[in-house]
Protein backbone atom coordinates (compact mmCIF):
# COMPACT_ATOMS: atom_id res chain seq x y z
CA UNK A 1 0.00 0.00 0.00
CA UNK A 2 2.38 2.64 -1.46
CA UNK A 3 2.26 5.58 -3.58
CA UNK A 4 5.82 5.67 -4.71
CA UNK A 5 4.87 3.85 -7.79
CA UNK A 6 7.13 5.43 -10.58
CA UNK A 7 7.40 3.22 -13.51
CA UNK A 8 5.43 -0.57 -14.65
CA UNK A 9 7.24 -3.11 -16.40
CA UNK A 10 5.79 -5.55 -19.22
CA UNK A 11 6.28 -8.81 -20.00
CA UNK A 12 5.08 -9.09 -23.93
CA UNK A 13 4.20 -13.01 -25.04
CA UNK A 14 0.92 -13.79 -23.51
CA UNK A 15 1.23 -10.84 -21.29
CA UNK A 16 0.20 -8.05 -23.86
CA UNK A 17 -1.10 -10.79 -26.66
CA UNK A 18 -2.02 -14.15 -26.93
CA UNK A 19 1.12 -15.45 -28.10
CA UNK A 20 0.46 -19.34 -27.47
CA UNK A 21 -2.86 -18.57 -29.93
CA UNK A 22 -1.19 -17.30 -32.48
CA UNK A 23 1.74 -19.52 -33.49
CA UNK A 24 -0.73 -22.27 -33.19
CA UNK A 25 -2.65 -20.46 -36.05
CA UNK A 26 0.59 -19.04 -37.80
CA UNK A 27 1.79 -22.24 -38.17
CA UNK A 28 -1.37 -24.47 -39.34
CA UNK A 29 -1.63 -21.82 -42.21
CA UNK A 30 1.60 -22.22 -43.19
CA UNK A 31 1.33 -25.62 -43.39
CA UNK A 32 -1.96 -25.39 -44.83
CA UNK A 33 -0.45 -22.81 -47.74
CA UNK A 34 2.65 -25.57 -48.07
CA UNK A 35 -0.08 -28.38 -48.96
CA UNK A 36 -1.99 -25.94 -51.34
CA UNK A 37 1.33 -25.77 -53.58
CA UNK A 38 2.01 -28.97 -53.79
CA UNK A 39 2.99 -30.88 -50.11
CA UNK A 40 2.15 -34.16 -49.90
CA UNK A 41 1.03 -34.76 -46.22
CA UNK A 42 -1.78 -35.19 -43.68
CA UNK A 43 -1.63 -31.21 -41.90
CA UNK A 44 -1.63 -32.75 -38.20
CA UNK A 45 1.10 -35.16 -39.35
CA UNK A 46 2.76 -31.76 -40.44
CA UNK A 47 2.19 -30.32 -37.33
CA UNK A 48 3.32 -32.64 -35.41
CA UNK A 49 6.46 -33.10 -37.61
CA UNK A 50 6.64 -28.71 -37.03
CA UNK A 51 6.35 -28.94 -33.09
CA UNK A 52 9.32 -31.49 -32.99
CA UNK A 53 11.33 -29.01 -35.26
CA UNK A 54 10.50 -26.17 -32.80
CA UNK A 55 11.50 -28.28 -29.61
CA UNK A 56 14.53 -29.58 -30.87
CA UNK A 57 15.73 -26.22 -32.93
CA UNK A 58 14.25 -23.83 -30.67
CA UNK A 59 11.49 -21.32 -31.06
CA UNK A 60 14.06 -18.25 -32.20
CA UNK A 61 15.34 -20.54 -34.80
CA UNK A 62 13.97 -19.02 -37.95
CA UNK A 63 14.50 -21.71 -41.05
CA UNK A 64 11.57 -24.17 -38.81
CA UNK A 65 10.03 -24.41 -42.65
CA UNK A 66 13.07 -25.51 -44.38
CA UNK A 67 14.14 -28.06 -41.68
CA UNK A 68 10.80 -29.51 -41.60
CA UNK A 69 11.03 -30.15 -45.47
CA UNK A 70 14.27 -31.84 -45.00
CA UNK A 71 12.86 -33.96 -42.59
CA UNK A 72 9.43 -35.17 -44.72
CA UNK A 73 10.10 -38.38 -47.03
CA UNK A 74 11.48 -37.19 -50.47
CA UNK A 75 8.25 -38.49 -52.15
CA UNK A 76 6.40 -35.78 -50.27
CA UNK A 77 7.63 -32.96 -52.01
CA UNK A 78 8.50 -34.57 -55.65
CA UNK A 79 7.69 -32.63 -58.04
CA UNK A 80 7.58 -28.61 -55.90
CA UNK A 81 10.24 -26.35 -55.68
CA UNK A 82 11.53 -26.76 -52.29
CA UNK A 83 12.47 -23.31 -51.89
CA UNK A 84 8.78 -22.37 -53.17
CA UNK A 85 7.35 -24.46 -50.54
CA UNK A 86 9.11 -23.04 -47.78
CA UNK A 87 8.42 -19.40 -48.83
CA UNK A 88 4.38 -20.43 -49.39
CA UNK A 89 5.15 -21.80 -45.38
CA UNK A 90 6.80 -18.38 -44.51
CA UNK A 91 4.38 -16.12 -46.37
CA UNK A 92 1.40 -17.52 -44.77
CA UNK A 93 2.88 -17.45 -41.26
CA UNK A 94 4.31 -13.90 -41.50
CA UNK A 95 0.61 -13.16 -42.90
CA UNK A 96 -1.11 -14.67 -40.49
CA UNK A 97 1.33 -13.21 -37.47
CA UNK A 98 1.23 -9.58 -38.85
CA UNK A 99 -2.73 -9.81 -38.56
CA UNK A 100 -2.77 -11.04 -34.89
CA UNK A 101 -0.04 -9.21 -33.22
CA UNK A 102 -2.61 -6.59 -31.74
CA UNK A 103 -2.70 -6.16 -27.86
CA UNK A 104 -5.69 -7.97 -26.16
CA UNK A 105 -8.07 -4.60 -26.14
CA UNK A 106 -8.10 -4.31 -22.65
CA UNK A 107 -4.14 -3.94 -22.15
CA UNK A 108 -3.79 -1.68 -24.99
CA UNK A 109 -6.09 0.28 -23.36
CA UNK A 110 -5.08 0.37 -19.83
CA UNK A 111 -1.45 1.29 -21.10
CA UNK A 112 -2.82 4.18 -23.76
CA UNK A 113 -4.61 5.41 -20.55
CA UNK A 114 -1.92 5.20 -18.18
CA UNK A 115 0.47 6.66 -20.95
CA UNK A 116 -1.94 9.94 -21.32
CA UNK A 117 -3.12 10.25 -17.67
CA UNK A 118 -0.65 9.45 -15.43
CA UNK A 119 3.49 10.09 -14.85
CA UNK A 120 4.22 6.66 -15.01
CA UNK A 121 7.54 4.97 -16.69
CA UNK A 122 5.72 2.67 -19.15
CA UNK A 123 7.98 -0.08 -20.69
CA UNK A 124 9.16 -3.70 -21.45
CA UNK A 125 10.94 -5.79 -19.86
CA UNK A 126 11.09 -9.06 -22.35
CA UNK A 127 13.07 -12.16 -23.12
CA UNK A 128 14.56 -13.25 -26.76
CA UNK A 129 15.52 -12.28 -29.87
CA UNK A 130 16.37 -8.16 -29.79
CA UNK A 131 15.22 -7.98 -33.63
CA UNK A 132 12.08 -10.31 -33.13
CA UNK A 133 10.98 -8.95 -29.68
CA UNK A 134 11.60 -5.62 -31.31
CA UNK A 135 9.16 -6.04 -34.19
CA UNK A 136 6.35 -7.25 -31.78
CA UNK A 137 6.68 -3.88 -29.97
CA UNK A 138 6.42 -2.01 -33.13
CA UNK A 139 3.67 -4.66 -34.51
CA UNK A 140 1.46 -4.14 -31.10
CA UNK A 141 1.54 -0.22 -32.02
CA UNK A 142 2.91 0.59 -28.29
CA UNK A 143 6.14 2.34 -28.55
CA UNK A 144 3.84 5.97 -28.70
CA UNK A 145 3.17 5.01 -25.44
CA UNK A 146 6.37 3.25 -23.80
CA UNK A 147 9.14 4.82 -22.79
CA UNK A 148 12.47 3.91 -25.21
CA UNK A 149 14.98 3.93 -22.20
CA UNK A 150 12.68 1.43 -20.18
CA UNK A 151 12.35 -1.00 -22.99
CA UNK A 152 14.66 -4.36 -22.17
CA UNK A 153 15.42 -7.19 -24.29
CA UNK A 154 17.04 -9.70 -22.77
CA UNK A 155 19.27 -10.54 -26.49
CA UNK A 156 20.29 -6.75 -26.45
CA UNK A 157 21.60 -6.68 -22.92
CA UNK A 158 23.12 -10.24 -22.68
CA UNK A 159 21.02 -11.59 -19.08
CA UNK A 160 18.30 -13.87 -20.06
CA UNK A 161 15.19 -14.51 -17.92
CA UNK A 162 14.62 -15.71 -15.30
CA UNK A 163 18.13 -14.22 -13.62
CA UNK A 164 17.35 -12.28 -11.18
CA UNK A 165 20.53 -10.10 -12.62
CA UNK A 166 18.24 -8.77 -15.56
CA UNK A 167 15.96 -7.30 -12.91
CA UNK A 168 18.27 -5.33 -11.33
CA UNK A 169 20.03 -3.89 -14.45
CA UNK A 170 16.03 -2.55 -15.34
CA UNK A 171 15.96 -1.07 -11.85
CA UNK A 172 19.83 0.59 -12.43
CA UNK A 173 19.32 1.75 -15.72
CA UNK A 174 15.81 3.29 -14.45
CA UNK A 175 17.62 5.00 -11.44
CA UNK A 176 14.12 3.13 -9.39
CA UNK A 177 14.68 1.52 -6.72
CA UNK A 178 12.59 -1.81 -6.72
CA UNK A 179 9.41 -0.54 -4.50
CA UNK A 180 8.94 1.97 -6.88
CA UNK A 181 8.53 -0.68 -10.21
CA UNK A 182 5.88 -2.95 -10.74
CA UNK A 183 6.32 -6.17 -12.50
CA UNK A 184 3.52 -7.48 -14.60
CA UNK A 185 3.84 -10.97 -16.50
CA UNK A 186 2.33 -14.83 -17.18
CA UNK A 187 4.99 -16.93 -16.36
CA UNK A 188 5.31 -17.70 -12.44
CA UNK A 189 8.60 -19.01 -12.76
CA UNK A 190 10.84 -16.86 -15.41
CA UNK A 191 8.44 -13.07 -14.40
CA UNK A 192 7.21 -13.81 -11.00
CA UNK A 193 9.97 -15.21 -9.32
CA UNK A 194 12.63 -13.18 -10.20
CA UNK A 195 10.89 -9.96 -10.46
CA UNK A 196 9.83 -10.75 -6.77
CA UNK A 197 13.26 -11.31 -6.02
CA UNK A 198 14.73 -8.37 -6.36
CA UNK A 199 12.00 -6.66 -4.96
CA UNK A 200 9.76 -5.10 -7.55
CA UNK A 201 6.00 -5.08 -7.12
CA UNK A 202 4.42 -8.38 -8.71
CA UNK A 203 1.32 -8.52 -10.57
CA UNK A 204 0.94 -12.23 -12.40
CA UNK A 205 -1.50 -12.10 -15.69
CA UNK A 206 -3.44 -15.56 -15.49
CA UNK A 207 -5.13 -14.87 -18.82
CA UNK A 208 -3.30 -16.73 -21.55
CA UNK A 209 -0.83 -19.11 -22.20
CA UNK A 210 0.77 -21.90 -20.96
CA UNK A 211 1.74 -20.90 -17.46
CA UNK A 212 -2.15 -20.46 -16.55
CA UNK A 213 -2.57 -23.40 -14.77
CA UNK A 214 1.25 -23.58 -13.38
CA UNK A 215 1.60 -22.94 -9.55
CA UNK A 216 4.05 -20.25 -8.41
CA UNK A 217 6.82 -20.95 -6.24
CA UNK A 218 6.38 -17.37 -4.68
CA UNK A 219 2.85 -15.18 -4.34
CA UNK A 220 2.44 -12.33 -6.37
CA UNK A 221 1.52 -9.47 -4.94
CA UNK A 222 -1.58 -9.36 -7.05
CA UNK A 223 -2.99 -11.55 -9.26
CA UNK A 224 -5.01 -10.35 -12.43
CA UNK A 225 -7.14 -11.58 -16.20
CA UNK A 226 -7.37 -8.59 -17.55
CA UNK A 227 -5.95 -5.02 -17.88
CA UNK A 228 -8.85 -3.80 -16.07
CA UNK A 229 -8.63 -5.06 -12.64
CA UNK A 230 -4.62 -3.73 -13.35
CA UNK A 231 -6.50 0.13 -13.98
CA UNK A 232 -7.97 -1.08 -10.27
CA UNK A 233 -5.41 -2.32 -8.27
CA UNK A 234 -3.64 1.25 -9.48
CA UNK A 235 -5.93 3.52 -8.26
CA UNK A 236 -7.06 1.75 -5.37
CA UNK A 237 -3.19 0.93 -3.80
CA UNK A 238 -1.56 3.12 -5.12
CA UNK A 239 -2.96 6.06 -5.39
CA UNK A 240 -2.74 6.55 -9.42
CA UNK A 241 -5.36 9.07 -9.90
CA UNK A 242 -6.52 9.26 -13.86
CA UNK A 243 -6.37 12.74 -14.64
CA UNK A 244 -9.11 14.27 -16.42
CA UNK A 245 -7.69 16.18 -19.24
CA UNK B 1 8.80 -18.12 -87.72
CA UNK B 2 8.36 -21.37 -85.95
CA UNK B 3 5.54 -22.88 -83.79
CA UNK B 4 7.20 -25.32 -81.54
CA UNK B 5 7.41 -22.94 -79.18
CA UNK B 6 6.96 -25.02 -75.62
CA UNK B 7 7.52 -23.02 -72.74
CA UNK B 8 8.41 -19.31 -71.51
CA UNK B 9 10.59 -18.60 -68.85
CA UNK B 10 10.72 -15.21 -67.05
CA UNK B 11 12.73 -13.17 -65.40
CA UNK B 12 11.02 -11.14 -62.20
CA UNK B 13 12.93 -8.09 -60.80
CA UNK B 14 11.61 -5.30 -63.39
CA UNK B 15 10.14 -7.77 -65.88
CA UNK B 16 7.36 -8.87 -63.33
CA UNK B 17 7.39 -6.16 -61.49
CA UNK B 18 8.75 -2.92 -60.77
CA UNK B 19 11.05 -3.70 -58.47
CA UNK B 20 13.38 -0.30 -58.92
CA UNK B 21 10.03 1.66 -57.80
CA UNK B 22 9.13 -1.12 -55.23
CA UNK B 23 12.38 -0.51 -53.38
CA UNK B 24 13.25 2.88 -53.43
CA UNK B 25 9.17 3.63 -51.92
CA UNK B 26 9.96 0.83 -49.36
CA UNK B 27 13.31 2.17 -48.03
CA UNK B 28 12.00 5.56 -47.60
CA UNK B 29 9.21 4.49 -45.59
CA UNK B 30 11.81 2.46 -43.43
CA UNK B 31 13.72 5.71 -42.87
CA UNK B 32 10.45 7.44 -42.51
CA UNK B 33 9.52 5.38 -39.82
CA UNK B 34 12.62 5.03 -38.31
CA UNK B 35 12.65 9.22 -38.01
CA UNK B 36 8.88 8.86 -36.63
CA UNK B 37 10.26 6.69 -33.60
CA UNK B 38 12.63 9.50 -32.56
CA UNK B 39 15.79 8.97 -35.27
CA UNK B 40 17.37 12.49 -35.51
CA UNK B 41 18.64 12.66 -39.22
CA UNK B 42 17.52 14.20 -42.43
CA UNK B 43 15.54 11.82 -44.51
CA UNK B 44 17.48 12.57 -47.10
CA UNK B 45 20.72 12.12 -45.93
CA UNK B 46 19.81 8.68 -44.76
CA UNK B 47 18.16 7.79 -47.85
CA UNK B 48 22.00 8.21 -49.14
CA UNK B 49 23.65 6.50 -46.27
CA UNK B 50 21.63 3.82 -47.32
CA UNK B 51 22.42 3.61 -50.54
CA UNK B 52 25.86 3.55 -49.66
CA UNK B 53 25.50 0.49 -47.03
CA UNK B 54 23.89 -1.63 -50.05
CA UNK B 55 25.88 -0.83 -52.75
CA UNK B 56 28.49 -1.75 -49.58
CA UNK B 57 27.16 -4.99 -47.95
CA UNK B 58 24.97 -5.69 -51.62
CA UNK B 59 21.09 -5.85 -52.21
CA UNK B 60 20.80 -8.87 -50.89
CA UNK B 61 22.23 -8.35 -47.31
CA UNK B 62 19.66 -9.12 -44.35
CA UNK B 63 20.76 -6.36 -42.44
CA UNK B 64 20.86 -3.03 -43.87
CA UNK B 65 19.02 -1.24 -41.27
CA UNK B 66 21.45 -2.09 -38.58
CA UNK B 67 24.27 -1.12 -40.16
CA UNK B 68 22.75 2.04 -40.98
CA UNK B 69 22.50 3.14 -37.74
CA UNK B 70 25.69 1.96 -36.68
CA UNK B 71 27.16 4.28 -39.75
CA UNK B 72 24.77 7.50 -37.96
CA UNK B 73 26.29 9.46 -35.02
CA UNK B 74 25.66 8.34 -31.62
CA UNK B 75 23.55 11.32 -31.31
CA UNK B 76 21.53 10.71 -33.83
CA UNK B 77 19.91 7.89 -32.30
CA UNK B 78 20.42 8.92 -28.70
CA UNK B 79 17.93 7.80 -26.30
CA UNK B 80 16.03 5.69 -28.43
CA UNK B 81 16.43 2.15 -27.97
CA UNK B 82 18.33 0.32 -31.28
CA UNK B 83 16.49 -2.44 -31.57
CA UNK B 84 13.29 -0.69 -31.91
CA UNK B 85 14.59 1.38 -34.63
CA UNK B 86 15.82 -1.16 -36.81
CA UNK B 87 12.79 -3.27 -35.95
CA UNK B 88 10.45 0.09 -36.94
CA UNK B 89 12.52 0.36 -40.21
CA UNK B 90 12.46 -3.32 -41.08
CA UNK B 91 8.68 -3.35 -40.63
CA UNK B 92 7.63 -0.34 -42.29
CA UNK B 93 9.96 -1.63 -45.42
CA UNK B 94 8.13 -4.97 -44.56
CA UNK B 95 5.13 -3.52 -45.56
CA UNK B 96 5.51 -1.32 -48.45
CA UNK B 97 7.29 -4.39 -49.78
CA UNK B 98 4.13 -6.77 -49.30
CA UNK B 99 2.05 -4.27 -50.58
CA UNK B 100 3.44 -3.43 -53.80
CA UNK B 101 4.68 -6.98 -54.59
CA UNK B 102 2.03 -7.05 -57.32
CA UNK B 103 2.97 -8.16 -61.25
CA UNK B 104 2.01 -5.33 -63.82
CA UNK B 105 -1.47 -6.14 -64.19
CA UNK B 106 -0.72 -6.57 -67.64
CA UNK B 107 1.79 -9.18 -67.44
CA UNK B 108 -0.65 -11.19 -64.68
CA UNK B 109 -3.33 -11.11 -67.26
CA UNK B 110 -1.14 -12.82 -69.73
CA UNK B 111 0.72 -15.19 -67.34
CA UNK B 112 -3.04 -16.35 -66.47
CA UNK B 113 -4.18 -16.11 -69.91
CA UNK B 114 -1.16 -18.73 -71.05
CA UNK B 115 -1.80 -20.83 -68.58
CA UNK B 116 -5.48 -21.34 -68.70
CA UNK B 117 -5.50 -21.01 -72.43
CA UNK B 118 -2.04 -22.80 -74.05
CA UNK B 119 -0.10 -25.76 -73.08
CA UNK B 120 2.78 -23.64 -72.81
CA UNK B 121 5.24 -24.49 -69.76
CA UNK B 122 5.57 -21.30 -68.19
CA UNK B 123 8.13 -20.78 -65.98
CA UNK B 124 10.83 -18.44 -63.84
CA UNK B 125 14.86 -17.81 -64.30
CA UNK B 126 15.81 -15.76 -61.65
CA UNK B 127 19.04 -14.38 -60.24
CA UNK B 128 19.04 -14.13 -56.34
CA UNK B 129 18.59 -15.58 -52.96
CA UNK B 130 16.73 -18.61 -53.26
CA UNK B 131 14.38 -17.20 -49.60
CA UNK B 132 13.79 -13.89 -51.47
CA UNK B 133 12.88 -14.82 -54.96
CA UNK B 134 10.61 -17.71 -53.66
CA UNK B 135 9.19 -15.37 -51.72
CA UNK B 136 8.77 -13.11 -54.55
CA UNK B 137 7.22 -15.52 -56.78
CA UNK B 138 4.68 -16.79 -53.97
CA UNK B 139 3.67 -12.99 -53.31
CA UNK B 140 2.99 -11.97 -56.81
CA UNK B 141 0.70 -15.05 -56.49
CA UNK B 142 2.13 -16.64 -59.58
CA UNK B 143 2.61 -20.08 -57.94
CA UNK B 144 -0.96 -21.39 -59.67
CA UNK B 145 -0.10 -20.38 -63.14
CA UNK B 146 3.80 -21.48 -63.16
CA UNK B 147 4.76 -25.06 -63.74
CA UNK B 148 6.72 -25.68 -60.47
CA UNK B 149 9.97 -27.87 -62.29
CA UNK B 150 9.89 -24.85 -64.71
CA UNK B 151 11.25 -22.78 -61.36
CA UNK B 152 15.09 -22.01 -61.50
CA UNK B 153 16.95 -19.82 -58.96
CA UNK B 154 20.30 -19.01 -59.22
CA UNK B 155 21.23 -19.22 -55.61
CA UNK B 156 19.00 -22.62 -55.85
CA UNK B 157 21.02 -23.82 -58.49
CA UNK B 158 24.78 -22.53 -57.73
CA UNK B 159 24.88 -21.14 -60.93
CA UNK B 160 23.98 -17.21 -61.31
CA UNK B 161 23.52 -15.17 -64.45
CA UNK B 162 24.91 -13.69 -66.40
CA UNK B 163 26.28 -17.49 -67.07
CA UNK B 164 24.83 -19.12 -70.06
CA UNK B 165 25.35 -22.17 -67.87
CA UNK B 166 22.35 -21.90 -66.18
CA UNK B 167 20.11 -20.77 -68.87
CA UNK B 168 21.44 -24.32 -70.47
CA UNK B 169 20.90 -26.14 -67.09
CA UNK B 170 16.70 -25.09 -67.42
CA UNK B 171 17.15 -26.07 -70.95
CA UNK B 172 18.50 -29.96 -69.63
CA UNK B 173 15.92 -30.01 -66.92
CA UNK B 174 12.96 -29.07 -68.86
CA UNK B 175 14.30 -31.59 -71.23
CA UNK B 176 13.49 -29.10 -74.52
CA UNK B 177 15.74 -27.44 -77.41
CA UNK B 178 17.03 -24.02 -77.24
CA UNK B 179 14.60 -22.96 -79.55
CA UNK B 180 11.42 -24.52 -77.81
CA UNK B 181 11.91 -21.90 -74.98
CA UNK B 182 11.49 -18.52 -74.98
CA UNK B 183 13.15 -15.83 -72.69
CA UNK B 184 11.40 -12.75 -71.36
CA UNK B 185 13.99 -10.57 -69.58
CA UNK B 186 14.72 -6.63 -68.79
CA UNK B 187 18.58 -6.75 -68.62
CA UNK B 188 20.02 -7.12 -71.86
CA UNK B 189 23.11 -8.07 -70.26
CA UNK B 190 22.39 -10.68 -67.67
CA UNK B 191 19.06 -11.81 -69.59
CA UNK B 192 19.25 -11.55 -73.65
CA UNK B 193 23.38 -12.08 -74.04
CA UNK B 194 23.26 -15.52 -72.36
CA UNK B 195 19.74 -16.49 -73.45
CA UNK B 196 20.66 -15.73 -77.18
CA UNK B 197 23.90 -17.42 -76.60
CA UNK B 198 22.62 -20.63 -75.52
CA UNK B 199 19.99 -19.75 -78.61
CA UNK B 200 16.48 -19.13 -77.00
CA UNK B 201 14.24 -16.88 -78.30
CA UNK B 202 14.77 -13.86 -76.75
CA UNK B 203 12.79 -11.28 -75.45
CA UNK B 204 13.48 -7.61 -73.75
CA UNK B 205 11.48 -6.15 -71.90
CA UNK B 206 11.90 -2.45 -71.55
CA UNK B 207 9.14 -1.04 -69.74
CA UNK B 208 10.48 -0.24 -66.26
CA UNK B 209 13.54 -0.26 -64.27
CA UNK B 210 17.40 0.42 -64.57
CA UNK B 211 18.22 -1.03 -67.54
CA UNK B 212 15.56 0.19 -69.85
CA UNK B 213 17.81 2.74 -72.04
CA UNK B 214 21.10 0.94 -71.87
CA UNK B 215 22.35 -0.43 -75.24
CA UNK B 216 22.19 -4.04 -75.76
CA UNK B 217 25.04 -6.13 -77.03
CA UNK B 218 23.22 -8.95 -78.94
CA UNK B 219 19.32 -7.62 -80.69
CA UNK B 220 16.94 -9.43 -79.37
CA UNK B 221 14.77 -11.50 -80.68
CA UNK B 222 11.53 -9.06 -79.85
CA UNK B 223 11.21 -5.81 -77.73
CA UNK B 224 8.19 -5.28 -75.85
CA UNK B 225 6.74 -2.42 -73.40
CA UNK B 226 4.23 -4.01 -72.32
CA UNK B 227 2.86 -8.19 -71.91
CA UNK B 228 0.40 -7.73 -74.34
CA UNK B 229 2.26 -7.06 -76.92
CA UNK B 230 3.89 -10.36 -75.87
CA UNK B 231 0.54 -12.05 -76.63
CA UNK B 232 0.40 -10.03 -79.76
CA UNK B 233 3.89 -11.78 -81.11
CA UNK B 234 3.03 -15.37 -79.63
CA UNK B 235 -0.24 -14.51 -81.45
CA UNK B 236 1.27 -13.96 -84.63
CA UNK B 237 4.58 -15.88 -84.69
CA UNK B 238 4.38 -18.48 -82.76
CA UNK B 239 0.76 -19.55 -83.91
CA UNK B 240 0.04 -19.67 -79.80
CA UNK B 241 -3.78 -20.17 -80.42
CA UNK B 242 -5.73 -19.02 -77.02
CA UNK B 243 -8.20 -21.42 -77.18
CA UNK B 244 -11.68 -20.06 -76.33
CA UNK B 245 -12.78 -23.04 -73.33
Amino acid sequence: MTSSLKAILFDIDDTLYSTTEFAEQARRNAISAMIRLGLKIDLEDAMRELREVITEFSANYDRHYDKLLRRLPPEARAGVNSALLVAAGVVAYHETKFKMLKPFPDAGRAIELLATKTDLTLGILTEGLEIKQAEKIVRLALTPHLHSHAIFISDQIGISKPNPKLYRYALSRLGLLPEEVMYVGDNPLKDIVPAHEVGMITVRSRRAGKYRDLESPVKPDYEITSFDELILILTRDFQIVLEAE
